[in-house]
């Protein structure tokens, strides 16, 4: 990313957010500006035929890229589909497929307009590109934060994480409905558009992001563009009502335990686990009253603040320190989670 | 594309043009226009390391998208570019794709606006999404062509397919000069951008396409989408300036001479070659004489007319008549030319 940045240079013209944020942002006539982002959906990499049914498939790709729009304030207005698909795919699969993406495009009022389609030899890759629209001076962005304003992430964290290991391992010892829960939220992710307007419409958040690869990851990109540090509070972040220990005990082989699925405490879920798709946002001290305990039904929860050193630190509860290493999911590691 | 855009509905509210014509496009703002479209390149499908730089591979992945807006009529303004790239491709090869695509992006004032990025265990996948402005009431479509208008190509046709043959046997009974020329057309093709601006400002056309995958194919979109037939003289068709006979002969291993390449006619590949991203465009009666011989260098060529009947006819010089059938590249058919 800043290779490719410094490659194509600032931001110019009618250009307003360049590469770098959760979308790109232009100017598109007198006081009008759009957000555009494309997100890449690959088989074997963010999903497999064996976990996510095609629905799912379609829902997850285009959700990917609402949660980017809705990071940037906007309101998703149109879709553009690619689909390099198997050629061993059948048709009820890409049935399916369009099946959940035009359910969760229509439900944000979000226009389908076509894309591309080609026919694979290897894994099936989706890219959704969605255009939306944000107001001029309403844009938020990752680089905005400033020391002193406070953390606030909603939802829960880890739950798409804690699902994944579900779906991989089918058995846990969880209730039953707490496992549907947390299947829900990572086959069927909900992007949070409506909070991220709301944000930006009323100037609360001074930045935001969407929390896509996991909290460590993404919190280190909002210190970095605002070139800033963070305190997180361990007992503040805000798991999935379950018991916070051995969440999960893997009873299936055990070659099906990747890396990625080491993570068995609801601590390391929240911190490093990515596809939660809530949004993270810093809002200055005079703002923080403004912010409600919940929004539409999802929680807005403080758990930290923004410092000035660089350093991204997590507050354990006996109140000890350990530096927060990002960890979150980043297809150009070697070493996935 | 029928079964998706049955699913998807038709256009309403601010989309004003939907899936099937070259892009989408919509309103934004006040009396704005945004045209979006997305193309898929893919490794196998669209190019392969072995006959393609990686600097023609970003070249010609957003020639694609660039052409597609051109066929609207529009200005292309902003690009993003997904990439899937197969695990063992060299940063050299990457840094060469994106400075064949960051090239062609500045020729044409076009901002890359980032994407998104993946590593992925196939073959490499690029998906380039354009968003381009058009005047309302200016967009060119495929659907607007009625019985009388003349029938008229940018460039010429053929070109492309004959130098990605070239490429394959390295060999032919041609010049040096015809054969650097047929491989830079394959290779490096020029999106028509000035001249679809032209010709929607100018009022011209009444029906526009980018000649992508064929002229036999693309002539029966246009024929498709106006309910409309078409007569297409042989004996106008822009060739390049070549023999026309036995163009090539083939010279490498046989196993090399893929169902594709057993075209070798120059007529067979001006009217079932793909990837000229020259324009295809009707023109009514009243309009003809505003067509000039040739736009910045580009000749534009009556190659015949719209008729009433529903066929696609090609007549010969001798004065016989054949159906046109659609044969040019489509990835959903089994048997790729």
């Amino acid at each position: 990313v800043h290779w490719l940045r410094r490659q194509v240079g600032r931001p110019r013209g009618r250009l307003r957010v360049g590469i770098g944020d959760d979308a790109a942002v232009f100017e598109i006539g007198r006081g009008r500006q759009l957000a555009l982002t494309a997100d890449l959906s690959i088989e074997g990499v963010h999903f497999t035929r064996a976990l996510h049914p095609a629905r799912s498939v379609g829902h997850r790709a285009l959700a990917r890229s609402l949660s980017d729009i809705a990071a940037m304030g906007g309101i998703p207005r149109f879709a553009a589909v690619s689909l390099g698909i198997w050629r061993g795919t059948s048709r009820a699969w890409v049935e399916a497929f369009y099946a959940g993406l035009i359910a969760l495009a229509r439900r944000y009022e979000v226009e389908l307009i076509g894309g591309d389609t080609a026919i694979v030899r290897g894994n099936t890759v989706v890219d959704v590109s969605v255009a939306g629209e944000v107001r001029p001076g309403r844009t938020l962005l990752r680089s905005g934060a400033s020391p002193g304003d406070s953390l606030f992430v909603s939802g829960y964290l880890g739950l798409s994480a804690l699902g994944l290991k579900l779906l991989k391992f089918r058995r846990g010892r969880l209730r039953e409905s707490s496992i549907r829960k947390a299947i829900q939220a990572h086959l069927y992710p909900e992007p949070r558009c409506a909070l991220g307007r709301f944000l930006a419409e009323k100037r609360i958040a001074s930045a935001l992001i969407d929390v896509s690869d996991g909290l460590s990851s993404d919190l280190s990109r909002i210190c970095e563009a605002s070139g800033v540090g963070a305190r997180v509070r361990a007992h503040l972040l805000p798991f999935p009502n379950f018991s916070s220990r051995a969440v999960i005990r893997p009873t299936g082989p055990t070659r099906l335990a990747s890396a990625r699925s080491r993570a068995n405490s609801a601590l390391e879920f929240a911190l490093h686990g990515g596809e939660d798709y809530e949004l993270l946002f810093a809002v200055p001290a005079r703002k923080v009253s403004d912010v409600p305990r919940e929004f539409r039904g999802i929680g807005l929860r403080n758990i930290g603040e923004i410092t000035r050193t660089r350093e991204v630190l997590l507050i354990m509860p006996d109140g000890s320190e350990t530096p927060l290493i990002s960890a979150g999911y980043d297809h150009f590691r070697k070493n996935r989670k």
